[in-house]
């Protein structure tokens, strides 16, 4: 049985909680908070259910005692920057960090792979939502002034989003300030972003999401290909079911010898599934 | 540049030229018919475009020489045995082979076991069609007083399917006694097959098909997560796609030294990428 961790235990640490428990080849080797001493943790890999930007910190800590790392790390930009920071740590320990994994980036990041190496020559276009984003979320509740927030993402068509961002202000802050502050966050500058200030968050609350990545193209100089991957998930579900698939992979990289920081689409897929290998390969291939 | 033969000159070996032209990083090294002398052969692997039944002998001719092999061997219940006869021959000789890539089994069983690694809990439905199977097509043709044929697969829903078999007699064969033989195949005895006989096959050709891949379940104990994955696709341009892009694979797996026998879901997306990690992990993850 592999002893997985939770360090962090909001939205995504309670879902992990429940995939560990349903997970056949899992044991929960305990729930810590942010700020609980990282030396008590003995587990061969911690899943980080932190905010995004606590992960790099918790998961050196980690590594550096040889313990396995899951994060779902999600500030697309900086994602290769971290595996960076992380693979010379893993590897002097001995140890695998899985970073990235969620849905998106995570389990889509492999579909785009894949759609890729189908259609070489096309266009991909990721299309999320309607849907409550976890990581704008986040970020919008950490600005100056915002009591409580909810970030919501709008297919425009073509990779196109809108964000709609509902805001619960603490009392005397500035709605301006405020929303200049969100605007220019990393989160948000790059999309068309509408903040709207409502008296209470709590009545507006969802956790459904969904994707729909589209490739057009050419395969073997044939043109027309035509290939989508849709989703309609509960959010936090999702991503902490990929993160504890992702722990699995982690400690079998690390059974191999294979070292390092790792991003979703250099792990086999087969690694993520619990049971033998042959049986897999007779049932999923 | 990785130098990449062809085996076979059918519609999979022809498309397959197409798509080792259209690569950046790979050169055709020659294409060879499946009476030539193998030991002319040099490449670093071969795409064997040979009917189904004659892979595993050329496979084991070429991984003896060190040269690694790619198939798209697409008899579901004979994958493993497949791998595990190539397996010790690949790994003795420092050669990578990648068995069963076509896009299904090949792409498809990825998506399933991504699927699997999503949603713990439920049920896949692989929904083939309407389309002309290619394996199913050649079995046909190779039965005994087959002069010509061509099997369409139907989906029926939740993953049972119909197969329409329109045949071309030789002159004086019996219909009936081709009949039983066809039903008798391996490729069709699990399915409800109907034999039509034609004056001409050629007439009703068609290389278009498609597939839906569904997924109902539970992810962290939350139900009502649906996944989805559907293509429609020419045929023979899509599965030399894959043989390809896994002959990527193949080779940058033995320039790491990870010899041996590969299904698809046992291969890291990114290696079936053409161009750098960095660029890759930016441009995906």
């Amino acid at each position: 049985m592999m002893k997985v961790a939770i360090l962090g235990y909001g939205n995504i640490g309670r879902a992990a909680e429940q995939a560990i428990k349903a997970a056949p080849d899992m044991e929960l080797a305990g729930i810590y908070h942010h700020n609980d001493n990282l030396d008590d943790i003995e587990a061969d890999v911690v899943l980080l259910c932190t905010p995004t930007r606590e992960v790099e910190p918790f998961a050196k800590a980690l590594l550096q005692r040889g313990i396995c790392t899951v994060d779902s790390f999600d500030i697309h930009q900086k994602i290769y920057d971290l595996r960076q920071s992380l693979m010379p740590v893993a590897k002097a320990n001995k140890a695998v960090s899985v970073i990235s994994a969620g849905w998106d980036p995570g389990s889509d990041s492999v579909v785009r792979a894949l759609l890729m190496a189908l259609v070489p020559e096309g266009v991909t276009y990721t299309n999320f939502g309607p849907g409550r984003s976890m990581g704008h979320t986040v970020a919008a509740k950490a600005i100056a002034g915002v009591k409580d927030a909810l970030s919501m993402t709008i297919p425009m068509g073509k990779g196109v989003h809108r964000r709609e961002v509902y805001v619960e202000l603490e009392d005397g802050a500035d709605a301006q300030v405020v929303e200049s502050l969100l605007k220019a966050d990393a989160y948000f500058a790059s999309d068309d972003t509408k903040m709207i200030v409502v008296e209470s968050v709590a009545a507006i609350n969802s956790v459904g999401h969904g994707v729909n990545l589209v490739r057009d193209g050419v395969s073997s100089n044939v043109e027309g290909q035509h290939l989508e991957f849709t989703m309609r998930i509960n959010n936090p579900a999702l991503t902490a079911q990929v993160m504890v698939s992702a722990a699995r992979a982690a400690v079998r990289m690390q059974q191999k010898g294979q070292y390092g920081a790792y991003t979703m689409i250099e792990l086999p897929p087969i690694a993520m599934l619990p049971g033998e290998e042959e049986k897999l390969i007779r049932q999923l291939v």
